[in-house]
């Protein structure tokens, strides 16, 4: 008999069917036992009114991996509206003790470091699982809207030998004897890489060395990367962040509505956000002059937002235009990285922009400089070694097309999604200060 | 006006249309200049009469990149039969100097280091970037076929505390004082997220600190990395290769069509290699004794296949099974990693598999061992600390079903798919020992 999910359970009402997953609970009841079993994709009841069956699994810890076959009965009260009867059982795996956290409360109840330090067996509540159907479904849904307009995958190296963004917060390696660093994000390759295909995208691991012990950051997170060439200005790059998100987000309804479910509240879904078909934009000196407007404290001429104006703001996009996403194009060229391209009729403002998602940075991007000389200028104006970064010259000395992408940050996304507190609760394995397993 | 492709014209005949690329080449004739521009999709013919207009193109440096208007008119003999007429000319960013490299002819007339050194350029070459078309394609095609079989993606740390197969060919980092290593494959993460997907993939970056300078090993690669729970045995992991391998094709013929005639000879495409819907496979020590009968020389009884061994193997597929694949499977144990499974049946040998791809390795994979108490006693018996695998065997502990797996080299693939002698034609940016920029 070939193994079914319990999520196809319904479609099986009347057969003798096969279930193969973990064992989730037991509840034992005077005259019966109820099995709860969980699979990849949900779970199954199972009612066991054998005693010496029920025994048996009784010796069992949970997270023991069995086989259980039986005849699937339409049950109202069941979970899922089928329950499981007459099984019998095989012992695929004992555990070979009590999992270290109650897997089947509806939440886990502990704190967030004890969850991480036991993440082999914590990812595997629904709840915790589902947050990870969220981000796969993402960056399927991030590839296909970009495949879809003639977007190449990319896979760049991440030994990189000179820091990509200034050599500041860096990992270190020893490279048969030499220095080099991991890459803090593929920035200079996909640059190179509108040379070649124009258009470009690249999901991948990004290292930062940052020694920030907070909330926000992560070590090394997923970046997901794309570089746009032949744009006239940063609002074709930010019109493609727009169509992204739009694909991230249906990727999401139509492949892991289950996990919406799950994260959701009792009756209702997880609520995806409101993503305009035109996200909202706003100019960063605007930016500031509504913030100091309406809070009556002039911020105007500060050189970037702080965390209280990027909430304000996001409220104010939420209030006035109903969206959870506003663009906020325009910061200082002098605090962006030295590739970005200036805004033309006032130079120190850049083509560089934010996305603010619910009032926190969630991607930046912008337009960058293509011309050969303009690198020139730049890495001399700010000390830096052009020695250093001979192979990305070289693309702007053989010609480069007006370019511009951005970055967003995989885990950051969920998290927002989610209105997860920690970041850490949306990454898999993370890396941070102090940890480094498992 | 909208720009087009290249590729496009054809349905644009007797338009007036807009393209932008590079100044790929300029053929100036008596009364009239050729110019060839080339876009992420293709290469264009302009005709160009205007003597001014011959003269401003030909100040330009090859690689400078233009905007073209004029009419599309059809010409039998131009590149697509479509050329264009009456153009105009908007220079989007001059080439500060010629290209290194003489990117106009059929193939790059270079050695492999120069092409390397000069990756930046280089790999605008139509027939550079066809090879990583193949490369975008075959991982579109990975997931795609992984996703309909219910695998989920993850994507696992880089930066890990221990080493992932034994402590060699590690890259070290200086992890805020600490140390840590580089991964060497998500192997010990995709086994623990088993227990919560049960079936799962990542395309990512793997580092090997191999100190061997050949045409087959690189220090940073791209690895495909499938694992998948509740199997019998390592057939059924095989089975789901050769549908990934089906898929990766199919996704190649669909989304790369061009890649493959541009990569083919004159007329021909680039063909595609002989994957049967159930790839041949043998036992390593059948493989042993076929060898030893066919050649006179008795290698029976040898630890591993020998490249001799492996080419033969891949002729005998091929003439006896039609076959470019071959898989050899019951590798003796103790030669295998320390999770992989041994054959019940025979425990010296393993349920580890390789796949040949024409008579070279290019997969590794099986079933791994799925019981706590298997794991303690493989690390004892190998001298290996379980305190390093702390959080791997947690998952263990606390139940794992019966699972395998594989990884596929990506750029090893698309070496052995267009037959490239050396797998640095095959990666983007290269790292090896001596490499390490661009």
């Amino acid at each position: 008999m070939e193994r079914i999910w319990t999520a196809e359970l319904g479609q099986h009402v009347g057969e003798r069917v096969r279930l193969a997953g973990w064992l989730h609970r037991l509840r034992q009841l005077k005259d019966v036992s109820f099995l709860v079993l969980r699979d990849a994709k949900g779970l199954a009841q199972i009612v066991v009114e054998d005693p010496a069956l029920a025994e048996r699994l009784a010796q069992l810890p949970n997270e023991s991996v069995l086989e259980i076959e039986g005849l699937a009965v339409a049950e109202p009260q069941a979970p899922g509206g089928v329950e499981i009867h007459q099984p019998t059982l095989n012992v695929l795996a004992a555990a070979a003790e009590a999992p270290p956290l109650d897997l089947y409360r509806p939440t886990l109840k502990a704190q967030l470091p004890t969850i991480l330090d036991h993440a082999s067996v914590a990812l595997r509540h629904p709840r915790q699982r589902a947050l990870f159907r969220l981000a796969a479904a993402s960056m399927a849904g991030f590839r296909s809207a970009l495949a879809a307009r003639d977007f190449v995958e990319i896979q760049t190296p991440k030994i990189v030998g000179a820091a990509t963004e200034g050599g500041a917060n860096v990992f270190a390696i020893d490279y048969f004897g030499r220095p080099a660093y991991l890459s803090q994000s593929p920035q200079l390759y996909k640059q190179i890489m509108v040379g070649v295909f124009e258009r470009v995208f690249e999901v991948g691991p990004a290292f930062r060395a940052e020694p920030h012990d907070t909330p926000r950051h992560i070590n090394e997170f997923v970046s997901l990367d794309v570089e746009q060439g032949f744009i006239r200005d940063h609002f074709d790059v930010m019109e493609t962040l727009n169509r992204v998100l739009e694909g991230m987000l249906a990727a999401i309804q139509e492949q892991a509505a289950d996990a919406l479910t799950l994260l959701g509240k009792r009756d209702a879904p997880l609520q995806l956000p409101r993503l305009p078909h035109a996200i909202p934009s706003i100019h960063f000196n605007a930016a500031l002059d509504l913030f100091s407007k309406a809070n009556g404290e002039d911020v105007r001429g500060e050189p970037d937002l702080a965390p209280v104006h990027e909430r304000w703001l996001g409220e104010w996009a939420s209030r006035e235009h109903q969206s959870d996403f506003l663009f906020v194009w325009g910061y200082p060229t002098a605090k962006r990285a030295f590739y970005t391209h200036p805004d033309p009729e006032r130079p120190a403002s850049s083509r560089g922009f934010d996305l603010l998602f619910r009032g926190l940075e969630l991607v930046s991007g912008g337009q960058r400089l293509h011309r050969y000389q303009d690198y020139l200028a730049v890495l001399a104006a700010r000390g830096m070694n052009p020695a250093s970064f001979e192979g990305y010259l070289e693309a702007f000395k053989h010609g480069m097309p007006p370019h511009g992408g951005f970055a967003i940050g995989l885990e950051r996304w969920v998290a927002r999604l989610v209105a997860a507190p920690n970041i850490r609760e949306t990454t898999l394995f993370p890396r941070d200060l102090t940890r480094l397993t498992p």
